[in-house]
This record gives C-alpha cells, sequence and structure tokens, in this order.
C-alpha cells in the first residue's frame, strides 16, 4: 500500500482577491489565475504552495454549497484533499472498514482526475478529498 | 520574496488511535509514534503525507485548548502550517499590511523551530501557523 500525499487545502472565503492579498502580497506565494467552475458556482484560486497547493474558494451565487457553508461556519478551511496511489483500492477498504463516503461512486471532475469525498465522520471531522494520484 | 510551503495539517480528534485507524490501517500513511507534549496538554502523532505532514491532536487534559476547541466546534481542522524561507520579514510585513498576529513575538518551539500563529481574521478564517523553513 503506498502512501497518501498532501494534494490540497480547500479554503472558504468572502473574496478571493482579499485572502491573495494575504497568501501573495504578504506571505509571497505566486498570484495564480482565477478559473471560474460554473457547475459548483465558484471562483477558484490555486496557490502553489510547494509540492501542495492552497486552494482558495468564493462563492459566485447564494444558494451555492460554499455561500452555505460560510454563512453557517464562516470563512475557513473546507476540504482537504489527498492524492492516494489507487483510488480504487482505497475506496474498497473504506467500505470494507465501515468508513463513510459522501458519494458512493468514483467522480470525474472537470479536468478529467477521478476523486472521492469521505465523510468527516470517518476521518476526524474532515471532509476528506481522495483524488487518483 | 520565496514561496511559502505547506509544512502540516493539524486535525483536533478526540482519540488518535482511532484516527490513525483511518489515516494508517486505511489510507496506508506510516504508523508513526506518539509524542505527549505536556505544557499543551495534547498527545501527537505525526503522519508523513509527502512533502506535508498530517498531525493528529489529542487533548491529555479536559482543560486543555484542544479539548475546549473539540467542545465547541467538534473533531476538525484546527490550523495549518506553512513554512516560510524568512519569517521575520513574513510577520514584519503581516504587522505593515494591517494583519493580526495571534502572538505578537516569533515563539521558539520544544524542538527549537521558530513560529507564530496568524489570527483567522487576516487568513480567511484559518488559524495559521508560519514556521521558519
Amino acid at each position: 500500500m503506498s502512501k497518501p500525499r498532501v494534494d490540497h487545502i480547500g479554503i472558504a472565503v468572502r473574496s478571493v482577491e482579499k485572502a491573495l492579498g494575504f497568501y501573495c502580497d504578504t506571505l509571497g506565494a505566486e498570484k495564480p489565475g482565477l478559473t471560474t467552475v460554473p457547475h459548483e458556482r465558484v471562483r477558484v484560486a490555486m496557490l502553489s504552495a510547494g509540492e501542495s497547493r492552497i486552494e482558495l474558494i468564493e462563492a459566485t451565487d447564494q444558494d451555492s454549497p460554499i455561500a452555505k457553508f460560510i454563512e453557517k461556519r464562516g470563512e475557513g478551511i473546507h476540504h482537504i484533499a489527498l492524492r492516494v496511489p489507487d483510488l480504487e483500492a482505497a475506496v474498497e477498504r473504506i467500505k470494507v472498514q465501515g468508513g463513510r463516503l459522501v458519494t458512493e461512486e468514483i467522480q470525474t471532475g472537470a479536468e478529467g482526475y477521478q476523486y472521492v469525498f469521505v465523510h468527516p465522520k470517518s476521518t476526524g471531522g474532515v471532509l476528506l478529498e481522495l483524488i487518483q494520484g
């Protein structure tokens, strides 16, 4: 079984521009482009931070899940993503060992990568995205 | 200005052993040793996850800050830590640009590394530890 790696940390923010002010202008991360993801109703900025990345996520619609997250809990970490070498095997082990997935099946993202979300109940309170490495 | 890197993600859990069951037995992270940090009243397990790490933190005392965090918000991500190449310069820029630190001065950890905590108000809702890289 090879090892998982931290792929990114997703942070729900009210304003990506304001957050970029801190992470780029103050801390020195490289300024990334902004991407709009219409079906998730968000704008995101993906910052390189060594081998891992920081994903700043802003809602583009007040009914989007990110807007609701912020309304309920304020700005903050929304999920973390780990890259695993064999996603299918990991999902199988999670099921066998009684872990809880948010979606039962492996999903395919807009950019073609495969992922699932594991429920915070199984991970120590963290919404955990697993990505095929 | 060189770039920050993700050093670790700190997750407050009720039971480190239970969380290790998921991250090691299910996901395949290498099982680490447990360290007790008496002055912070916690037990921690530091998991390698590529270049970054996942820190599982359990309170050893019901009055410790981690116990209070869990009591108030449940298990979940407590902080993230970025390694920066020049901590002193980063702290100076944070102050000049109106950012808010949890502690005004750079602290020295038990293992000799230098760090500060930046207030969630300045970081998009994240308790952010900056570590001298």
